[in-house]
């Protein structure tokens, strides 16, 4: 095997470690939290399940799904970040971008260049691929939090106008799905679990 | 909501249970089992990662990570069937596609449709699609399994003509792997965890 196929072998093996950063989110069953690797497929499913619902013009859903394998990858050195951790996003960016100089230094040059490339546009959300695919990465973790008895909102006293910023997205990118998020949002501030904004 | 998105997001939700369902193979740190959501996802980053080296002519990588994406969806409701278990391979068809109507169901036609034919296809090896995506879907398996402890060769006494068997798509469909398939193996048999075909 040459070098280069060694290292993207290694690469891989480095990859694996997603399956060991835990999320705020829980599974479904609400046993234990959801890690990285497994929330990038349920992402990425919930892409090619729902794109028929994408009110923007020009996305292209393979990019959106190739962007949903790779968005988390630098979790494996920087860690996640919750949505909702004031102090954990000050330094948030720096340390991700340390992160993707170490792993992505495994691929060889082009592979590393598309791979962070993908990853930097998502993380900007300006493009319709990126703000699409941000948009369906936050409406899974919205969905699977809802299900699990939504230990981030409680943990983190989210307020309603907190969710409302981090899911507007959606109501561009998924408008037929605005609908279920404010259903969900006022069901979390009846029993409790999300804060009005004015408490 | 249209009750077609209620069912969707159903099965989004249904979809989080491949989150429990536990394969023989390990992750790398061997520290426990590795599901299949996440395998799903680590082999579809396989096949962007290794793309490149595709021995296989008229493979279209955008159709294969979707395979990926639903190749193991129906073990929510048939369960993992390891590759050496020879009694539960002999109903594997049956449980599955008993599971599929089931789960594949709350989709709406046409999507159901497209994922079930996805899977079928995957499952018969017949394309190059589907035969470079079982090949990537064994070397993922077949790595992990190598980094982690060789936990199922062991469990079931594999031999080396076994793995060879199941791992042959890989000669054609990534050439220039086909090396590390053998220096595994060979280290597995020198190791004593792969049997001589012999013994």
């Amino acid at each position: 095997m040459t070098d280069k196929l060694k290292n993207q072998m290694h690469f891989l093996a480095d990859a694996d470690k997603m399956k060991n950063i835990l999320r705020q989110t829980y599974i479904t069953d609400s046993s234990r939290q959801e890690n990285s690797a497994e929330h990038s497929w349920h992402f990425a499913l919930t892409v090619l399940t729902l794109y028929e619902y994408c009110g923007i013009e020009g996305v292209d859903i393979n990019r959106v799904i190739k962007m949903a394998l790779v968005h988390d990858l630098v979790e494996i050195y920087a860690g996640d970040t919750p949505a909702y951790d004031a102090k954990g996003n000050e330094d948030k960016d720096e340390r991700e971008k340390a992160a993707a100089d170490r792993l992505f230094s495994l691929l060889p040059d082009e592979q590393a260049a598309e791979y962070r490339s993908l990853w930097e546009e998502f993380d900007r959300m300006e493009t319709p691929d990126a703000f699409f695919g941000s948009a369906v990465d936050r409406l899974q973790s919205f969905h699977n939090i809802y299900l699990s008895g939504a230990h981030p909102w409680i943990k983190y006293s989210v307020t309603a106008s907190q969710i409302y910023n981090r899911m507007m997205p959606v109501k561009t990118a998924l408008p037929e799905l605005w609908e279920y998020v404010e259903h969900v949002v006022n069901e979390g501030i009846t029993k409790g679990y999300i804060l009005r904004d004015e408490e």
